[in-house]
């Protein structure tokens, strides 16, 4: 049971700090023959990585990922797979006052309380640097997906950036991966790019919300009542830094909504059952349908900004403090392909987990 | 592994159908010496209980736990907890129809899908009857956070039901236990109570909204990085029955925030630092901060209605149905009981985890 | 993580006291589809159940199971399986002395030393009734082997009891059944019964060895490193009450062997790999080989004698204790059910399992 | 549930093979604060590294430990600490024949029959050598208990090699360390090397027994009736390579016991209870007495030996296979500090189950 692990079958451990010597994750339970190698890893933590444009913090690094087990002339054993990004980029600094300081809405006064003792370069444990592993993690999620189910196709993107929203009548999936937003609509990126640049002149933060598309999802995914697959992907999500809020489907939404307007109503269809509509998100009982799967979550700005702010240190003084250091004005953006990397692990992990309950056999209709 | 299980600690595995003989939970982990009794936790059952006003179903269950196990003269002993709760309404009818089809925005055709051969009785195990056996749970969580951390209180209210809201302005917790709704304002009952009944007899049902408020939690508890206290709560909202989606603190407003406006700066009060604001919802970094916990979620609108849906059965055919029986307008209402038990559950499972890694010492401050 | 709980797939949680209202066994992940009832489990309790023969305790219980979840129109659900077993023979009786006093060799003193409150009644958790849920789970994992690996079959029988050893040249696994001793020899049945009857007029108990035979068992089942088959095995037999001791093949005698002697030499037979011995016993690197898997474990002697013991009790007063009751002379009989049951649990939790990491295919030779 | 995991609460996960870049173990749940660096670990490994004496493999590795995460100004942070060893000793060699043969009584046929794809060099991760990664987080395990429990100490020693036992009357304890076979009786190491020489020179190797006692255990650790103390303990042992029987106290030979003869009489000594003997082991229902905790385990002699062995190919190929290399005539040797490191590990993860479970709380006598 350890807290620093998620998955019931595909097992992730994320360890690391932010200013330690490496970060990793040490992932168990992928199936034994799959093609891995760094290269299938890099490029998801290439997109993840800082410093790539002027919406994300300046910390430089490569973020190289080493495989360092579980993986034998290209393919995996089914033996534990150790990911191992070294940190290159730990600059050299005085933590004189961070190092006694607790920044408003970080984690600094929490981890001290209950720890005691912490590593407070950076943020340690908490920083947001931690999802670089579970990136990596997700990146061996992946491969074994294109191997066992390879229609699944997992895919993150913003929709709204403090009072910014997407015009879904204008989403082109085709954009995401063309602008420093994972934003699907191209004639939006200006003003986007406008709004934050004030922000961050304004040494000020800005929450989002990103949203993530699983299509081609075998039904029959989700383990009630308690492994819900709803349940296991909002966990995932929540375990992101500054997530506040995870909706699936019509999400908060539906509190509004009548049972004639929610209820997906049914139909066949040349290949079998089709829904009418998908106010449910994809999942029904905490179990797959097979429709598209599709989740929000929303993600606090980020309080490490150049404002001063009211605070206190160890010694119970109270203080005003700049965070200061290379920070994003929006991590929502970062966030995106994290949640693709959770998704993909929490999909592979429910594969594997329904072939031990039913064998992947599949009900019958008509 | 037991996906029928939650917690780490103290650990809930439910058990049961709606129309089966009995129903349950298994509750190991609970410390010993807890004063316990049926007494202790009927009062819990009863809030839940259906068939208690207009505004909920008519079914007509006693819903009397019986301890079986784990308790020796009026207090636990350790071992595990069985709590059985017989199901004594079962009405002898035909289920015929319902027997071979889907009802739509229900777990009947996924169950099928993964089970192949599932008990469509009442929905079997994806009934909400379920959460019966997590309320019997949940007194016994409160039996033991009465003991090791009598401070803590759990509260749950309505603060939604479609496209009514509660004015926080009146909000009065001495009068969520005096209405139906669980409605901390005695004021708008009386607007609730129409806007049901016109719902109801439109042969039709609505969302809601709920919101927990954990007071008196000791800063320490969670578990970074995957076992967050935000993220143990999210998961166990979210595993309740027709929950969409949940929020802890600002939730999905926080998207719309400045950095400078979330997050809560902190000072020295008389008894220790005080964060001037609790837009974080009393968690950072997924650990407690010793504020007032608070969290949202949204209830879909039951499928469960008299008026008829499009949808198929077995056989593949399209049919339309309308489900009959006894159903809630507003399921959100009686979720205020069950999410209280989850959160109680999740709060002691908690607070014997930080025992087990910190001894439950906390670092100092000033 | 309940310490009440054993498997990884399928899980079982066993509850309940000697004599309490009731006992059972919470099973999850059984697979849906499987042909269950209550007459399917029931012969197993009933090989377990005492006071059939003057061999063992004279308590009567019926030990009759229920199905209170789980299965449906005959069959498994998918959803946990419920059993319950009634404790119907609670004699009324003074337990005065017993509820001070710490039987010496029994759990009473370390429970009350670890949990403060005990329920003293015949041992409450800590009896060998226990035993009677891990039966009737064990049944179940038996009617999901028929299904899923109908050529498996577990048997137990006694190679040892105080002084003395069966005779390997006459075992006869017909005869298993057909003596209260689950010896594999009829002809060693009258001195077994006159050794036994000395000891219990003396007074007196014996330890046991017993020894478990799995036949059919696939290959490739086991999950390195911590997971090994035979890991899981080792920890099912010496849960069982008064196991003192594991082994698997050649085991303790294994130290006094060449590598030369050891090590299962293999040639090609007409279905494929053939050990030409079985040394190992049936597991190499924790992984099934195909073979026979040979398991034995020793049970020590009772300490419930009718002969006084010099003990103490909770007041801390030196005492001699006498443990009256119906108590059998040889609880190393008792056991054989109970251990074809937990390994009847083991080989299909490692069967599951092995569906989730592999999809049950095989590496191919030849 | 990861298969590479063992612990509840003191999770140690291994992962890494006999000839990839490196092997390690992340280990979870070390609580905060205790002293822990790199020479901490190191002398464990040292003890446990071949090349060291003629009675081991002429492997040449350093095994030096690095500490990638968790440890913060040299004391524990409470999060992951990732533990790494490089493999240096990796010759550059043909594996041809190896690669496709099975050596008879080593794990490469069932990690070929159940992974289908396996690393073949040195035995991958069924190598032996993966227990440096558990004799390293052992290492942490001591550093923990040294401030949790300092009065614990963990041995362990050979009692048995082949033939050769050791004579109990000449037990000295401070011996063990002086001599190449952990051997608690200098007289005796004059025959065990001419023993082990001569097995050796006849290109053969031999099994051994292992005891382990540990002592200053507080009563109280373990948790019936699947978590008991003696159950983690075995199962930690059977994990261990080679190693096919386990056991606690009298072990085996409690068949042999009457129970006037093998329940241990209690009386109190001048600090409380004082058990007259300790038949069984210093646990009594899975819960720690307070005593001595002794158990045993058996090694098989490695199959790895110069003497041509019958075997096949994966083409099906009958073959004759000598296993060259570096091996170590008797195995059981090396596992005696990682007997000591698995045991560590279970005592302190059974202190920190405790503290949740109890608080730590002892019941009273007298």
């Amino acid at each position: 049971m350890s807290v620093n692990s998620f998955g019931r079958i595909f097992t992730v451990t994320t360890w690391g700090e932010s200013h330690g010597p490496a970060l990793g994750a040490t992932v168990d339970g992928c199936p034994p023959g799959v093609p891995l190698d760094e290269a299938a890893i890099q490029p998801f933590l290439d997109r993840r990585r800082p410093g790539q444009s002027k919406m994300t913090t300046q910390r430089q690094e490569p973020d190289s990922v080493r495989i360092l087990s579980g993986v034998f002339e290209g393919r995996t054993t089914g033996t534990p797979v150790q990911l191992m990004i070294e940190n290159t980029d730990q600059r050299s600094r005085d933590y004189g006052e961070i190092a006694q300081a607790f920044r408003p809405g970080h984690a600094d006064i929490t981890y001290h309380l209950k720890y005691g003792h912490r590593d407070y370069r950076g943020g340690g444990r908490s920083s947001a640097r931690e999802t670089a592993a579970r990136v990596a993690a997700g990146g061996v999620a992946r491969a074994a997906l294109g191997e066992l189910a390879p229609q699944v196709t997992i895919t993150g993107y913003m929709v709204q950036m403090g009072e910014l929203e997407i015009d879904r009548s204008r989403f082109d999936p085709e954009e995401i991966t063309r602008n420093d937003f994972f934003l699907p609509d191209a004639a939006a990126v200006p003003a986007w790019t406008d709004y934050l640049s004030r922000i961050r002149k304004e040494q000020d933060s800005v929450g989002a919300v990103v949203e993530v598309l699983i299509r081609g999802c075998p039904p029959g995914l989700g383990a009630p009542v308690y492994g819900k697959l709803d349940t296991d992907l909002a966990a995932a999500m929540m375990s992101i830094n500054a997530v506040k809020a995870v909706e699936i489907g019509e999400g908060m939404a539906a509190a509004r909504l009548r049972g004639t307007e929610n209820a997906d109503e049914i139909r066949m269809g040349p290949n079998g059952p089709e829904f009418l509509s998908n106010h449910a998100g994809g999942i029904l009982g905490g179990i797959s349908t097979g429709q598209d799967i599709v989740l929000r979550f929303a993600v606090k700005p980020t309080s490490s900004i150049l404002t001063p702010r009211r605070t206190i240190n160890r010694a119970g003084e109270e203080i005003d403090l700049v965070t200061k250091g290379r920070h994003d004005p929006c991590v929502g953006i970062r966030a995106v392909p994290v949640a693709e990397a959770m998704a993909a692990c929490v999909v592979l992990d429910h594969l594997l987990l329904d072939r031990a309950q039913t064998g992947g056999r599949r009900g019958e209709i008509g």
